[in-house]
């Protein structure tokens, strides 16, 4: 008799949807990838991803977790709205539980990775933690005497909309000066592009490289920089210093214990978690930041699905019931 | 027999103590008031905290509590640092306790007067909370899950130390463009006094009545202000600018249901209340903001008292035995 329990973990991004087998050491079992087909609509992707499931069935499978970009209404686990996949009112969870017949439980896609870094990951054994996933945009996953905060009407941990300068730059919510409009992936192909404007005497191989600056994206400002571009060593310095202030601000307000940093961002410029780690601790208050502790994430593309699945195992393993064989 | 128990609550500021009588309904039912003599030392005060104390003991007493401005060991009740009393290390919780053979906890000042707050006061019910007393700086209480928040090493709640201008303003903290350099008391006073002097040709009865403008406070400007100054006006109208920057960022990262303001300013600027509840709603991130309920403080001085003793009846009043009569 097999007495692991098992649970299904699904990320649902704009590009892709992965699909994997988490079990309760929080190990990907086995896994899927199939693309996201926006033009499909909800009908079509919930098809899929309904099939793809049904070929894990020869596992124990507790429950489904999904991670999604999107507002979310807690007790329903319907889409309110998602804008990468242009869903509204999607009944996500009603629709993939009446067809699986199995329990389900659709959470955000930043909180659903914080789970996995909670409980599998860098944030491990931490009962008061901020996961921070610093990538297209900046989201945050905060953890509060070992619980993750939801907020009242389920938006917490929206970190990049703190307002780190007023009056400052434009950011996609229709605020201004919000810090993901700085230091995340957006943000910083934002600032590369007005700085070269700004600067019209600078030289850079980015200028030499993109005729139109508009096509510059953080990706390129970061291979520039690996080159040794000067120009982009300037902006990474900057983008570090953005990041070390919205970290400073949490940490004041928060006095967590452990600051988990991930997402696409981080990975590309590992040398911005050297770089807190050493300002960090001298900024005041020091009471709060001298020993905070800075861990890169340890999941990658997978903690999304990872932490889908985990959160499925915390709501689902115990009513789980083994099929007689 | 006096079924009724009681807790001392004990608000030790840097000019004056309170000392209260506070019941589990949040009633003050005896108080008195005694200057800080700085310069009798801790010893000194805890002397005189303590003949105040045994003026109460004719009530049914389950223990005190201390609220006080600085850091504090939160497992001995050592005042750590306390600034505006020159103390360093001294364990008032357990000299308290020993002299008075009665249970005491110590807590900071404005974690005190958000438990008075939260249970009694404006924030009643709520149990995703946060409290914010804008005085002479910034002092925030955070009610989350049903639980205040206390941080790792003790100091969570510090939001006037959130940053909101990248090398903005210099904080007395030793950072720069912290919220409370922008908007609390002398934050107000530092902006009044750099615009006067940035703008020489605008009028303003601050000018005429004084001659050294490093004299003029928050006070001053609030007063300068009611009197129909227009410069005053535009001071005030920043500071409710700057106020709503911190609160949206509040709002942001963590979605609580409700927002207290209280302290020195807000009593003083009853219209930011005002501002707040009207634009608050139309920022981003609107799901956070449109129904965040924002209320001005119920207890005004006497908040760190009944906060202290509330925080008392908390922690002692189950262990309560009535003494035989």
């Amino acid at each position: 008799m097999d007495k692991q329990v098992h649970a299904i973990g699904i990320d649902i991004g704009g590009t892709k949807i992965n699909i994997g087998v988490v079990d309760e050491q929080g190990v990907l079992q086995d896994y899927k990838q199939i693309p996201t087909n926006i033009s499909k609509g909800p009908c079509g992707i919930e098809q899929e991803i309904i099939e793809q499931v049904r070929l894990f069935e020869h596992y124990s499978i507790a429950g489904i977790g999904v991670g999604i970009a999107g507002q979310i209404d807690p007790k329903s686990g319907t889409i309110l709205a998602s804008g990468n996949l242009k869903w509204v009112d999607v009944p996500l969870q009603a629709n993939l539980s009446a067809a699986l017949k199995i329990p389900v439980t659709v959470t955000n896609d930043v909180r659903a990775a914080t789970w996995a870094e909670w409980l599998y990951g860098a944030g491990k054994g931490s009962h008061d933690l901020i996961c921070l996933f610093v990538g297209t945009g900046i989201g945050g996953g905060i953890v509060i005497n070992g619980k993750i905060l939801n907020g009242f009407s389920n938006t917490a941990g929206e970190v990049g909309h703190m307002i780190v300068q007023k009056d400052g730059a434009p950011c996609s919510c229709g605020n201004f000066g919000c810090w993901e409009a700085y230091a995340s992936g957006w943000g910083i192909a934002h600032r590369t592009r007005k700085m070269l404007k700004e600067n019209p005497d600078k030289e850079s191989i980015l200028r030499d490289k993109f005729k139109d600056i508009q096509e510059i994206s953080a990706k390129h400002l970061i291979q520039a920089y690996r080159e040794g571009d000067l120009f982009a060593l300037k902006v990474v310095q900057e983008t570090y210093e953005w990041l070390l202030i919205g970290i400073n601000t949490l940490a004041n307000a928060l006095n967590p214990e452990k600051i988990v940093l991930g997402g696409g961002i981080i990975s590309g410029l590992p040398g911005a978690i050297d770089y807190i780690r050493k300002e960090l601790p001298h900024k005041p208050l020091t009471t709060a930041t001298k020993n905070l502790k800075i861990h890169p994430a340890k999941h990658l593309e997978d903690a999304g699905m990872i932490g889908a699945g985990a959160l499925a195992l915390n709501n689902f393993a115990k009513l789980y019931k083994p099929r007689i064989s």
